[in-house]
Formats: C-alpha cells, sequence, structure tokens
C-alpha cells in the first residue's frame, strides 16, 4: 500500500468536544508508520476548495492536548453542504496534494458529503478512504447510541433549567426556556435532568416529536401554574403544528432561510416570546419570562460532560484504527456495551448519511409533556461526573403569634 | 442586654452565592451565648407581613452548608418595595415574635426598606437592630469595591463570551449578546474578561453609562465585520438614548412596569432581535445571530467564584458579629485591601440605600465601545479560581498545489 496523507476537517455546528475528535485522529495518526501527512482545512469542505490548510505535523502534543479542551471548531467549520461539482473540485484538491484518506467531523449533512465524495472518487478510480467522525449536539445520528457533543449540551441544559427552577421557585411565575433541536427533541428532553425534588421544574416539555397545539399548551401551563403558584417549561425551538410548519415561523416577520432550505431557529428570541405574549394575554398571569438558550448550550465554555470528552477523543483514534485496519469507508457509530460503557464499531456511510434520528417513542412520556425513566436511565450517565446539586432547607415553620397578641 | 432574637430574610433578584450570606449569619449565630432564636421569613418582607417564618436552629449545619452552595435564594424572594404602612406592619409582626435582629439580604432596595424600617422603629422607641448585607448581580451599590453575587454571574458572562467569541470564530458572522444591567454596565464590561487573543471578541461593549446611538452602532460593526469578518458585541439590557430613553422600550409594543415603575428588561428577546434586524437590514450582513443571556446570567447552576462564595459568606458572618459588636445598624461594605484581599466595614444604611453606583469613568475606554485596564485589574481576581483558558492550533498554512497542478 502507497503511504497514508490524511486529510481532517470539521462541518457544521461547533460543540464543546469536537476538538477531542479533531486531536484523536492528530495523535493516533503520530503512532502510524506509514502515514505521511496530517493536514487539516480550515472551515470544512470549504477549506478544501480553497486549498486553505494547516500541516498539523508542526503541532506540539502539548498544545494539540489544551487545544482538545477548548470548546468550538479549532479549524473552523461551514454550513456548505456540497453537491456534485463541488466534490468534484474537492477531489481535484485532494489529487494536487496526494491525499488519500479524508476524515470529516460533522453530523448528517457531513456524512452525506462524504458518501457523495465516496461514490465520485469510486467513479474516477481515486483510491480516496472517506471516515466520517460523529458529532451534533442534536443526536441526530441513526445508528449510534448517543452523537459526540450532544452530553456537553445536554449538562448544560440541565444545568441551565437547575438554575431556572431555583430562581422560578424564589420569584414564582412562568418560565420558559427555548432549547435547540429542529427535529430530535433529545436537547429539550435533557431538562428533565435537572429536577431533583418532586415539585421541581420543568413542570412541562414540548418536544418536536410531538404536534404544538397552542390551546392544550395553555391549559398545560393553567394547570400547573393553580397547582405550584409557577411553572417551568422546555420547550424545543423545532415545536411545530400539525402539518409541521414551526411554531416559530407562524409568527415571525421574516423568515431567514440556510442553504438547505431550513428555516433560522436560533439566534432570535421570537419563539420564547410569542410564547410568554400568549400565556400573559390569555392566563392573565403577570410575571412571564422567556429565555432563549441559543448559542450559549452548544458554546459556553467551562460546561462539559467528562464522560463525552472522553468518547470524542475515543472516536477521533477509533477513526483513524478503522482506516487502517479497514479497507473501506465508513462512519464511527458508539454503541451502548454497558451501565455505562461504550464498543465503536465502523458502519456504512449511508447508514446515517441525510438521515435524522428522532427521540423513540419510549422515551417519550404518554402525557407529550414529559420523558420517562426509560430517558433518565439513557442520558443520566452521559452527562459525567461532578453535576452540581440543589438542597432546601428543612426547617419547619414557625407558629404565627400576630392574631393571638393582636 | 436582652437576649438576641434574630430573623433573616433574602430581597431582590436572586444571585449564585446569596444563600452563603444566609448560612454565615445562621452559622455564626450559633456561636453567640445571648442568642434566642434564629427565624428565616419566607419570600422576604412579603414573608415578614404574612408571618411566614422557619424556625432556622432545626437545620443541621450539614444541610445548612449544601444549601450555601446552592444558587437562588433558599428562603424565597420578593419584589416588594415597601411603603410606611408596609413597614408598619413589619414592626407588628417582629414585635409579636420580640424579634429585634433583623439581617436583609439584598440590593438598594432593600437597603432602602432597612431605612425606613430603622427609622419607624426607633420612632416607636422598639429596639430593632437592622443590618443590611450586600447582594446583587449588577454590583451597583455605592461604598462597595463590589457586591457578592456579582463576581459569579460577571464569571458567567465571561464564561459565555469566551464561548460566543469561539463558536463566531469558526462559522463568522455578526453575534450579538444582551447582558443584565439596567443601569451600571458592570455586568455587561464583564464580557471583556473573555478575550485571549489580541483579535478575540466581544470586539464592542455597549454599557448603559454611555447614550447609545443607533447609527454609531452601526457603523463600529461595520468597521470590525470588514476589519476581521466577524464580530462580537455585548450589549447591557439598559442601554438608552440620549433622552435616557430605553432603546429596548422603543420598540416594544407593550410595555411591561414592575412595581417601582421600571420598564421590564429582562425575559424577553426584543432588544437582542431589535439590533439583529437592524444590522442584517442596514449593514446587509446575512449571518447576524443575537442571544439574551436573560436569567441564565444570575442562576445557572454550576458556574461560580470560589472568591464570591467566600466573600458572600463572609459578609453574612461579619453582619452578624457586627450586630454583637457595635450598636447600631447599618449595611456591610466590601473595601478592597491589597491585590487581592478585603475588608468588611459596617457603613450607615443611608449611605447605599436608594443609591445606584455605575461603572466609574476610569473603568470605560475613550471610544465608549470597551473597558480599560483598569477594569481588567479590578475584575480579573473576582472571578476566582479555575476559568477556563482557549488555545489555538498554530500550525503553518500549507502551499497551494492545484494551480501548479493544473
Amino acid at each position: 500500500m502507497q503511504s497514508r496523507r490524511i486529510l481532517i476537517a470539521q462541518g457544521g455546528g461547533p460543540t464543546a468536544v469536537i476538538n477531542q475528535s479533531l486531536v484523536g485522529v492528530v495523535l493516533a495518526a503520530r503512532g502510524v508508520r506509514d502515514v505521511d501527512l496530517v493536514y487539516g482545512a480550515r472551515n470544512g469542505v470549504r477549506g478544501i476548495v480553497n486549498e486553505d490548510f494547516l500541516d498539523l505535523a508542526q503541532e506540539t502534543s502539548h498544545n494539540l492536548e489544551l487545544v482538545a479542551n477548548t470548546p468550538s471548531s479549532a479549524l473552523g467549520s461551514t454550513r456548505d453542504k456540497p453537491d456534485l461539482k463541488y466534490c468534484q473540485e474537492i477531489i481535484q484538491v485532494l489529487q494536487s496534494h496526494q491525499i488519500n484518506h479524508f476524515f470529516y467531523i460533522g453530523g448528517n449533512d457531513s456524512s452525506d458529503t462524504l458518501r457523495i465524495l465516496s461514490l465520485e472518487a469510486e467513479k474516477l478510480a481515486f483510491p480516496l478512504r472517506c471516515i466520517h467522525i460523529p458529532k451534533t449536539i442534536d443526536n441526530d445520528l441513526v445508528g449510534n447510541d448517543h452523537t459526540p457533543g450532544f452530553p456537553s449540551a445536554a449538562r448544560f441544559v440541565a444545568q441551565a433549567f437547575a438554575g431556572a427552577n431555583l430562581d422560578n421557585a424564589s420569584l414564582p411565575g412562568v418560565y420558559v426556556g427555548v432549547v435547540m433541536g429542529r427535529h430530535a427533541g433529545f436537547l429539550t428532553a435533557a431538562s428533565a435532568l435537572a429536577r431533583k425534588f418532586s415539585d421541581d421544574g420543568p413542570h412541562l416539555i414540548y418536544l418536536p416529536e410531538r404536534s404544538f397545539v397552542l390551546e392544550k399548551f395553555l391549559a398545560d401551563v393553567k394547570e400547573v401554574y393553580q397547582r405550584l403558584g409557577r411553572c417551568v417549561i422546555a420547550v424545543s425551538e423545532g415545536i411545530h403544528d400539525e402539518s409541521g410548519t414551526p411554531i416559530a415561523s407562524l409568527l415571525a416577520e421574516t423568515i431567514e432561510r440556510d442553504d438547505h432550505g431550513n428555516v433560522q431557529l436560533s439566534g432570535n428570541g421570537a419563539l420564547a416570546d410569542l410564547l410568554c405574549e400568549e400565556i400573559k394575554s390569555k392566563l392573565h398571569i403577570k410575571r412571564v419570562r422567556g429565555d432563549t438558550f441559543g448559542y450559549l448550550q452548544r458554546s459556553f465554555a467551562g460546561c462539559v460532560s467528562d464522560v463525552d470528552q472522553r468518547e470524542a477523543r475515543e472516536v477521533g483514534e477509533k477513526a483513524l484504527q478503522f482506516a487502517v485496519q479497514k479497507a473501506h469507508n465508513g462512519t464511527v457509530a458508539i454503541k451502548r456495551s454497558g451501565s455505562y460503557s461504550v464498543n465503536y464499531e465502523l458502519m456504512a456511510l449511508d447508514v446515517v448519511a441525510g438521515k435524522t434520528r428522532v427521540m423513540e417513542d419510549e422515551l417519550i412520556a404518554a402525557s407529550g409533556t414529559d420523558v420517562t425513566e426509560a430517558f433518565h436511565q439513557y442520558l443520566r450517565p452521559l452527562l459525567g461526573s461532578g453535576m452540581p446539586d440543589s438542597f432546601r432547607l428543612r426547617a419547619e415553620a414557625v407558629a404565627k403569634l400576630r392574631n393571638k397578641a393582636g
């Protein structure tokens, strides 16, 4: 076999641990004798057509370890979703540099890019090995128990709702927190792990896996508010009516779409504000507050799951091992093997490419506004060690004296 | 002297460390021989007129330590700002229970309540000792180097912008983060401590201490975007035009006001969305995203400054000591005594009551869109230990080959 010439890139939305996977590939490649070069492409596939490469052989292992612990894509990212012509350009550049291994760290769009690329390379008889390394906070890749990046984002969401619940308990009212996730509700569902005491919020959870009916929503909020005097609500940005129309877009005056035709859901507070206005005007509750977690949930510096860090590193290392040990393209998948441990497998690219996993029915409560115990068991080990805990005063109430005295 | 009967309450917006102060008083009181009882009032002054007390003598010191480390007000809080009649009701209840010490943990409104209460008690010859324990994420109490709660919120803001900057660097565009602070810009200014490399964001910081001019803002953003290809902006929710009208209220269709007549600035995403729309439409930049940090910044579970924890505990303990050692009312103030160490003083209530500190001129850069080195020196030690750090790839670019080859 000819010597290995490796290119790595990062695509799509960044995560807290995406650099772990990058560094996993780079450090593992250093231990392989027939590796000639390891390049990184700036800004995903965009950096390939621009021939914008970094020579990662120049990186010290110490700096790589520091970069691994830095959130967001160190190589830069892109939202480009290459068509056939774009993929042909990519192949031209790879041929110029005699690159024969391409590792792409990304979500379903990135795996689909690799699928197209691998077919085109085969057609041209260009010996290119394409390995997809999973990453997405949405946790929406099929064939995976979960995806790197999701556990840390889930931890942020759980910690955020733990705090929001305590804040709401001290100054009661209604609180709406809007969480990322266009089609898959996993990240919104993670809010359930904020609860400790039986009356803790979130009291209601709205997922894109279930149709959103405004009247039902208002009735749910009213019931909780009457029972507890307060209500904490987790809402996915992707909630939609029965026709599939996003609730966010029902009110947005100008709708921004990305290159994939998707409505922009994050980066504005419209959905939270809409829901708060409905609650104020229809239920006549005065203190109603809404937060859109926005970019904080995927890029907050200093909220990371150690399990996620370890696994994101391992999928990178395994990707390199699979490339060396197996003679085909593929995507590295995480399989749960114990409670809690995982194995990694190399699956065919078209198992995940362009497909979207959503929450399985057994993870969603019959009410449609909560998760099941199975979801708790699924997510709990992923959040990692050192989760903050909350405690309450337990002292008894003092007998009233004023009326007696007065 | 008669035996001491102590009541503690928490007022205003909760913080990450407000329970440290509560526990500081309670545990210190356990070491004082003539303390008869230690009660906590639920929901601030509201819980006093409702005679809604907990007997804190029943708390184990172990549970108190756990509560101290739990964010948000464990006793509950209130936005009530008592008038004279309300204060007379408070005094009636205190008299019923023969309570002769009242410790109120809160901001300038809470200290003003204590001022009114102490004058009324004096008039009635009711021997009530009123001690104010400072707390506010806004850092707007005069006479204090800084206030407990601010360092942890500032840490959240710095970590949030550190992550948002990395996210923005990987997928370039304009990012607007809106931070709490009606009159004082300290918390927004804390975003400056997110920077490490010279091109790191936030690139622009807008504080309520300076009038906001939309045309100037757009010109500032345009300049940064043309220079760096991206722009990260920190904006205080309290920015206002030259007449003092909040920018947020210029666009809000329905304005909600609290009992103090203040426009509701937090709990909706209107300001961020307004600014993003202006940037998109006037500067024709496509990728513009806005986040409103909202309640996350004051209640996120798991982002706390250890310096803040320690000091919030100490102001509680000192409050109790001052009550025992000094024969007058007052507010506990934090004074910086070294780099970095603090002392505590008991100042007269009217030094802080109802007054608002804003950022001193020497902390704000001449440009009006940044802070000075003096601000960095002021804030850096408050953020505490273990701040996340960020690192970059340092490898050199690879020479382009395609044109040569083609």
